[in-house]
């Protein structure tokens, strides 16, 4: 899974039926220092998700897992809201 | 999913029999600020997109969910036309 | 789905016996201004397609449905010859 | 698979009931000199493995399978301790 | 499918249960030149591929196609030693 933040929402009336209900968050990815990595997704939210709040997204088969809904045409989904992250170990080379 | 444009077309008279009646559009992805990022990409259309229209596309699995066509060799379609965009959040970094 | 050019072959005598009878295609990805995106990957044909012409490909679980080779381990497939691309709408930004 | 670092964990509290127990890990992928690349995954750990351990990933339904979950939203998974790499041949242009 | 070379070999004790038995050989992608590109990968052999050869590897499901192993956490397959690539068409703008 992917860290995100929920940073928009988006609106399609014209869309795939399978698709209707389901809530399109704009999803900005993020490293673990929060700071934003490559460009916005439009993600499923299956938690409750709410805008501004750090989030695990996750891809595939997976999404439309999260979201309940295996014939919709779902590829990305939000399925946790972050309550703590904590990092022991950045340089990868020191010893254990 | 992934925001895109649809900007042309591709015929192709030859190819897989799955894939006769699937409407081929080439796809810019975009940026949130509807600048493009990488390359078209060939997607079928599921929802009467047109040329110039925002859209909202998926790969995998879930384009042959959209497509209704879980026996034809699709890894793209369009899911959604796009009405509104929009982004509460662009600093990941701010509070809440 | 991706655009393509072919450019040459793959003989591979040890092999999956499932892949036995596939034709091994090496594909450059193009942009839509036909300029190589990337590097070239192996492909197999399911169209036909003959060395230099222009192929649209696919990935994933889609390739082995093109090959109509569900137990084979393929992961890229050729599904179609490009006739015609047309391109209407190159700048992202512009109102349509 | 994908060799990586386990460099830290995630706590979501509301999250996709089918992760509830699944220990969630921050891992960083790195190449075969053991230097990160590329930003840090949430992975699901299936072996045991510790802060600071060096391990394999997996993505995608192959994540699924090995936390014996089909059911949980999960895309990435870590599914060995690695105790030895050995690496014979850099230079990809040499004879053999 | 890619085009790698087999490189090294990793050892993992502590792993899913469902990798016993699986050869992880460390496998560096190349382009047609021969060259190095991106980072290796851990791959299961299937074919017999040893050190220092060409091989063709696979992704995804079809990684566990080539195992013969559905329920094993494997995205990673070598699938083929490569006897012989020719190219034909570098230049994707030339006529033919």
């Amino acid at each position: 899974m992917y860290l995100g933040k929920v940073i928009g929402t988006v609106v399609a009336t014209r869309k795939d039926e399978n698709l209707i209900g389901s809530k399109l968050m704009i999803t900005q990815p993020l490293n673990m220092e929060l700071e934003p990595i490559g460009e916005p997704l439009i993600a499923v939210d299956t938690v409750g998700a709410g805008i501004g709040e750090l989030v695990i997204f996750t891809k595939g088969t997976a999404a439309r897992i999260a979201a309940r809904k295996m014939d919709a045409p779902i590829d990305i989904s939000i399925v946790g809201i972050v309550d703590q992250l904590t990092i022991d170990h950045w340089d990868s080379r020191d010893g254990s």
